[in-house]
């Protein structure tokens, strides 16, 4: 039995306090077997940099990247993989709107899962990439 | 006349709404000559991963670091550099309480500067490290 | 005219002395108009980590994908573009054999490209990856 | 009693064939008590960019930087550690002369080594740093 699917997932994303009460991600679709999610980012003015901005603070971009990456991780070694190393290059400033966020496996190993991630606009231009491992504790 | 200095920087931290609403960091000390800023990152239940964890999700570490990172830029540039690419690397759960978050400047070139930034507990261990660099826009 | 195109390229990788003597890449196809490149990396004995191991010492992998982001940023820019910043993930030890090397870019700026390559093995597995920026001088 | 110890190591850098009988560094000094490592890259025609040109290639030091953070990571932890993810900046280009590259763990974890690493030129100026984590087998 799976522990971590779609439905535990998407709970942990609906949390009333802690940081997953302000980075309101939701979940769109997992597949464990391939090693792939996609995940929606709806726009929140908490996100913005400056008050007002509509913008995405780089942070936000950063943490929904890390959450995808996080889940896919989890979702393939059914197991918590906290980061380990991660790598972001903002690639162009969003326009104001909704993002998604997907990540899909590159490798999952014994102790370490490496995993790409990308933030994509309502334009669906790439505006953010991520890469990074995650710990894949002793069964 | 420098247009980012202390009070400029602790100005943008202190927004009523936005990311910085969200991420309280307080600036303690700041040097732009030698290219190094200290900032405080007192506990809120707001950081948790989960609810009453009075742990730190990956997310708020990687957005102080970037801050902190993004805030020494601005200092030795006098201009806003937004983040080109970063890197954090997780060395240690944080245990319960309060973070400094520091950030020095490796190299400040014409178009780009490369810094440093860590993450300290109260016992005085790293518990996080990134490295990035700055975009910095034509004069 | 473009300075930058697949002969000048070429010819960069067969000098007969300086590290492009030891590391024996060979342009196999770019396009500048779309952002890719494809080099070979025939095995050579000088890549062993190992006498006689027959395998690629992390260096050679991680110069041949930085090789590969570097031209295949040149080739766009049309300039010389010297490496910023790179991050290599290796997933997977190289059996035996030849490499193929290929870089795409993701982002083309005013003064910075970033790019992603990757080494995959004769059985068409991805054995490492990387992901980098690179500086556009002033045209 | 230690396998990884400074004769091994220099034993490693000294191969009259592979990829060390090219990257010509020699052991300074190490400490597996607090983890760090110093090593001299003396300047060889080889390593250049170009014919002539008494530069360096960012594959040598990315290499170079990448055997100091290996080495440093086999000593605390007394394993082969192989790489796993690895980011070199470069900071200015390497005036003609020799290096040393220097390395100190941040953290030595049960499966995971992180890393830093940088070079130095002869006026004492860091002309590229490096982090990295590295992996330890199963003992």
């Amino acid at each position: 039995m799976n522990r971590m699917d779609a439905a535990t997932l998407a709970g942990l994303l609906t949390a009333e306090c802690g940081f997953h009460s302000v980075l309101r991600l939701e979940l769109i679709e997992c597949d464990a077997a391939v090693g792939r999610l996609r995940m929606a980012l709806p726009y929140r003015d908490l996100y913005a940099r400056r008050p007002g901005a509509k913008d995405y603070h780089g942070g936000i971009l950063a943490s929904a990247l890390d959450v995808a990456g996080t889940f896919v991780s989890m979702l393939v070694t059914d197991r918590p993989t906290p980061t380990s190393s991660f790598r972001v290059d903002y690639l162009k400033a969003p326009p104001p709107g909704d993002l998604v966020v997907s990540a899909r496996v590159l490798r999952a190993g014994r102790t370490l899962v490496t995993a790409d991630a990308e933030a994509v606009d309502e334009h669906g231009t790439v505006v953010a990439v991520a890469r990074g491992t995650w710990s894949v504790p002793p069964g």
